[in-house]
């Protein structure tokens, strides 16, 4: 029997599709191997090639001096970096200015990596990259939301190879945005609790749903999942910003991260994947409501007419089989590798 | 300059990214053609392979007595047509047994064809399955809400290539569709008209987005078009629920629609797409305040982790170059093809 579960944070109705329902080994990519190069040389992110890419934000290095991680702007914006965003407002039509900060961290030199191969202290690295710029652009006071996120192959929306993240900085809090802050907050009204506080504390209990847990983190497939392997990573102690995350949290994050980025990576074979820090807008920093996470979307789906028409999204995964699943997946053979 | 327009009905902002702005024709699908058959022996949909498919439900027949469009329950149903939705309330999670009606709409007997290569009337056909199907199941005291659409091709989610559309019906109204009553009710509140109906008119006068106008219907690039070519096809007389269509309505809509199709089949070399028919709900099918339309969405480029995370898109096509690019697209040679 299919059944509808609803997204707590969102309100919107999950189609758990039991009938066409698929077993999770079922959803492994199948795909010809094609290893990638270590170096191309046309690559603007591989080490000798820095002059293709803008000038350096941030850069982190190696004990060697080598550059472990950079950060710059991207170079095909999709947001000026200059100016004032300004309203306009002709009849019923509303545009603001294109200006906002639209950075690419480079994960590693390495081309063929991706963080699931890469050594946790590296995967901090790129973290505390993230947190870096976070804090950095929260003080512009043009920026009223930011957004970082990786896009992991084709099927992701990435092009370009080369290991990298992205952050948007924008000058709007988007309506997604802050519809999951305003029901976090009814949320709070009724019951004087964080939602997410809340859940993380019913999963641990429940204990169907939770992937892996460490000492600051928790990851979950979330009850009413959309697509199938879709996996929060949750601090335990309650933050509404990402930029608040402490040194001890970021290195757990790395670790946990790392893992649960590799179970993904030998249980499916490497799937495409996206993952998105879902934070407190600057504004709502201290907000005692909302709670950051770090959502990780596999893209192992199409989505087709229904989800565009009505929002709603069949899912042929059930969240406690794809827990079992991962929980199963040995990822020490991947533990040697590094740049 | 990139800019931010927001969309008025859903109150999200799209990034105009006029950086990396691409030239209409730009979009346009390379692939290697790969002519489809007209029959294929293990198609549930051919004719004479009726019996791989559940009982029919309608069926319109062709002046030869042959059948012209067929309507059959969806046999990997993603509801089940049994029993009665019940909520179940554990802890703070909440779930409904999955009742609903999954049809698929057959939309010709020919494997190879499109909507956009049938005839006018064949088209129609169609569109009165729908009618007739949404006004039946309407009745249906399980159902809250109702979607019909269609997925053509692969990117746009579709698992069989002969032509069909489908129709959902669950016992929930999502909470996308929720939102977008709640803007459409607030903009009647605040201004005592239809926010669909002025926008029509602004957009008449304008004539900067304007594709095609017929006379029940008119074919819009909207001003904050999320991906390119995303087109609108509104009735020019109010009416909230798509149920309240007239005999005359539907034979217009049937050109326009096809016309449309056909310009986006020449001018973009038969991209995939989907489409979409966004309806108030039964319950509020009398609404001053919100309008149906048929939204078409060609499925040109990929969703990224920015757009997951923020829910913000980034159009690389300006609405108003995708209108002048499609008012130049001669559809006369598609017109004599038949089944």
């Amino acid at each position: 029997m299919p059944e509808l579960r609803q997204n707590r944070f969102t309100k919107e109705w999950v189609i758990m599709a039991t009938e066409r329902a698929k077993r999770p080994e079922e959803m492994r990519v199948k795909r010809e191997a094609r290893p990638l190069s270590h170096y191309v040389e046309t690559c603007p992110f591989c080490p000798g090639n820095e002059h293709l890419a803008p000038p350096e934000i941030l850069r982190f290095s190696k004990p060697d001096g080598h550059w472990a991680v950079r950060v710059v702007p991207n170079k095909f914006a999709a947001l000026t970096r200059e100016g004032e965003p300004e309203w306009k407002i002709e009849r019923s039509r509303r545009t603001i200015r294109g200006v906002g900060i639209h950075d690419v961290i480079v994960e590693t030199p390495d081309h063929a990596l991706t963080i699931a191969l890469l050594p946790p202290e590296r995967v901090q690295t790129i973290l505390e990259c993230y947190r870096q710029r976070f804090r950095a652009v929260s003080q512009d006071p043009r920026v009223a939301h930011i957004t970082i996120f990786k896009n992991h192959g084709v099927a992701a929306g990435t092009s370009l190879e080369h290991p990298h993240s992205q952050m948007i900085a924008t000058p709007v809090i988007s309506s997604q945005v802050r519809q999951r802050l305003y029901e976090a907050l009814r949320h709070f009204d009724e019951f004087g609790e964080c939602m997410f506080c809340e859940m993380i504390e019913e999963e641990l209990a429940e204990n169907k749903r939770v992937v892996l847990a460490s000492e600051y983190f928790v990851a979950i497939e979330p009850f009413a999942s959309a697509t199938p392997f879709a996996t929060g990573i949750y601090p335990r102690r309650h933050m509404a910003s990402f930029g608040d995350v402490s040194d001890a949290e970021l290195s757990d994050l790395a670790r946990i991260l790392r893992t649960m980025l590799a179970m993904l990576y030998v249980g499916l074979d490497n799937p495409d994947f996206n993952y998105v820090i879902r934070t407190a807008p600057a504004e709502v920093a201290g907000a005692k409501y909302y709670h950051w996470y770090l959502s990780i979307i596999p893209r192992l789906t199409r989505v087709a007419g229904f989800e565009l028409g009505s929002g709603m999204f069949i899912n042929t995964v059930l969240p406690e089989q794809a827990t079992a699943f991962l929980r199963g997946i040995d990822v020490e053979p991947l533990a040697s590798a590094a740049d």
